[in-house]
């Protein structure tokens, strides 16, 4: 498992009064909940840097109001930057030792194996933020690891639960981007809609908590009420429930392990919502999961290929050069033709990245 | 709080690599359960003494099977004896030290005060059975007792839930009994169709939690699948899942803190089940709740007179002596007619049990 089983694995930073914060990717949807979070909270917490890749005139607004210092200590980098490109400060600051708040899924999906070695070697740790793999960290507190059966990731399932994949063909941009549930980026929004969103939830699961793919479950929630479950041998299954709201899982991994943040989200009320519906997953409707599924029996460079394809697809999606439906089979392909092994380094890893990203604009213009 | 909260509270008892259990109330239906759970794992728990007050020949046939030592040294009491019968031999272990795996919710209702004396005496250790408890319990595993916002209690509504007041009048003891979820005993079946039940289980939460009745939420789930939650002040609520299976509180509770006890309950399958259902519980539809928080707020020997008004009174039902709406106005009249201080000692509350009775029998003959 990356995820700390203890206060212990934590270092310096459990028992710490005040924490001191660098937000990578800080005018993004993660980032701006996180300093609403640091806002209202500035006894617990301080911002000691800001870093954005665009927005230039939004970061300089924000980097007056919270003056972060110059050359600080960092106790925790808050790492929200969206695509492979967040990958290398994650591997910077594992390897100084840092606790790394992980909100970007593709550092774990296309470089898994070098953030585990970074891990390692820096005695840094990792808290996850993806509201499923904080679902998944919360009902794992105080547990035995041993007594996992399977975890099961919920999925809202999208806008386009109910159609059939016959009736996606002719979606446009503009409807793929709206989300029932969560207020998300484009990017996250369409990779919800076709469920590889999910696929990489179930590739970054199997790294965090060391579990083989026959092992994490997915099941549609279309209310996006329970966040994840962790079922035990027992028969019993821990799960974590909220209103849909990012402050919950990101607020949990700045207090932990010391306290949960008070007013985080609004108090659920169940009677009001009446009901939480689970519906099977019909993997030939969504067929990003079992992608995922293989990429992960395939290891090598697998998850890496399919991150960056399907980043490649979903721009090409974006400025109608593709069908909504071809995003899969685009990345299906550079998945069987680009097989290979792991990237060595983060420039190999680059490497790989571009290749994909190259092969899927070529087979489109074909 | 009277749980343990860290594996210290336990003392020997964590990392014991085999327990020895004394089952009190073993021919009935908790004691059943236990003995299967300890049938199917002879690795990890020895029966070294069975007790029932009832069914000698069912207690032969046992003590045959699992030849239980003589003058034993005991790690864990099962107390699932019914009634407030079941309070002195928890008393008893408790003052010696003992952990008490309680399902006997009447000595924390009718003697809660009397309870936490002989655990801080002997320093023993109460580790809850019932489902709701367990579940709470289980629930709070790694979280800070702090950041408890509130308790919210799962109720399945019982076999009456959809008629109205009016209709109950001629229920009958036959239709009582039959609950739709747990298969249970008698009494219990129609404590959960009067929510006397539940009642009963708020007051054990608050001694257990150590929380004001304001804190214990109350909402009913018709599937009983969900067996309780809590909130934390960040918005989020941890909740424990599983069939309803009383294999699955005891289990945890026979192998805490170290481990599940693998295949205690069947696998949870949430899409077969397709909703979990919540319903806004209704004080005028079920007045025992309220009666509880004011037994709660009232202190003293109330939720005791309430414990045994109520048994008093489910008897009379039983011998179709009043109607089964009756049931809860008889409950009330004695708490409000016989207010006191809390008892002093056991004899003393076997002494406020008896007068509770004998007022019960003596309205009812007016």
């Amino acid at each position: 498992m990356l995820v700390p089983l203890s206060r212990n694995d934590l270092g310096a930073l459990a028992g710490k009064s005040k924490r001191r914060i660098l937000v990578l990717g800080a005018t993004g949807s993660i980032g701006s909940s996180t300093l609403d979070i640091i806002r209202s909270n500035p006894d617990k917490f301080e911002v000691v840097g800001l870093v954005a890749g665009s927005k230039v005139g939004d970061l300089i607004k924000l980097a007056d109001e919270f003056r972060p210092a110059y050359l600080p200590e960092v106790d925790i980098v808050l790492a929200s930057m969206v695509g492979v490109v967040g990958l290398k400060p994650v591997l910077r600051a594992l390897e100084s030792g840092k606790c790394v708040a992980l909100a970007n899924k593709e550092s774990l999906v296309a470089g898994g194996s070098l953030v585990q070695k970074a891990l390692v070697k820096g005695k840094g740790s990792i808290l996850p933020v993806d509201s499923e793999h904080s679902a998944l960290f919360q009902a794992l507190q105080g547990e035995n690891p041993r007594d996992i059966k399977r975890l099961i990731l919920t999925a809202s399932g999208g806008p386009f639960l109910n159609r059939t994949r016959d009736s996606l063909k002719n979606i446009s941009p503009e409807e793929a981007v709206k989300h029932p549930r969560w207020n998300m980026g484009p990017k996250i929004s369409i990779d919800s809609a076709t469920m590889f969103n999910k696929a990489l939830e179930v590739i970054e699961a199997h790294w965090l908590y060391g579990m083989t793919e026959s092992k994490i479950h997915v099941v549609i929630h279309p209310q996006s009420i329970i966040h994840s479950l962790i079922e035990y041998v027992d028969g019993s299954q821990m799960a974590q429930l909220s209103y849909p709201d990012m402050k919950g899982p990101i607020s949990y991994a700045l207090g932990y392990p010391d306290y949960r943040v008070a007013g985080a989200v609004r108090s659920l009320d169940l009677e009001d919502l009446g009901a939480l519906n689970f519906i099977k997953l019909d993997p030939e409707r969504f067929p990003a999961i079992g992608l995922a599924r293989d990429c992960i029996n395939y290891g090598g460079n697998a998850s890496l290929v399919l991150n960056s394809a399907n980043e490649a697809a979903v721009s090409l999606f974006m400025e109608r050069r593709i069908d909504f439906s071809e995003i899969e089979s685009v990345v299906a392909e550079a998945v069987s033709k680009l097989q290979g092994p792991e990237p060595s380094s983060f420039e190999d890893l680059q490497h790989i990245d571009q290749e994909s990203r190259e092969f899927v604009k070529r087979i489109v213009q074909l």
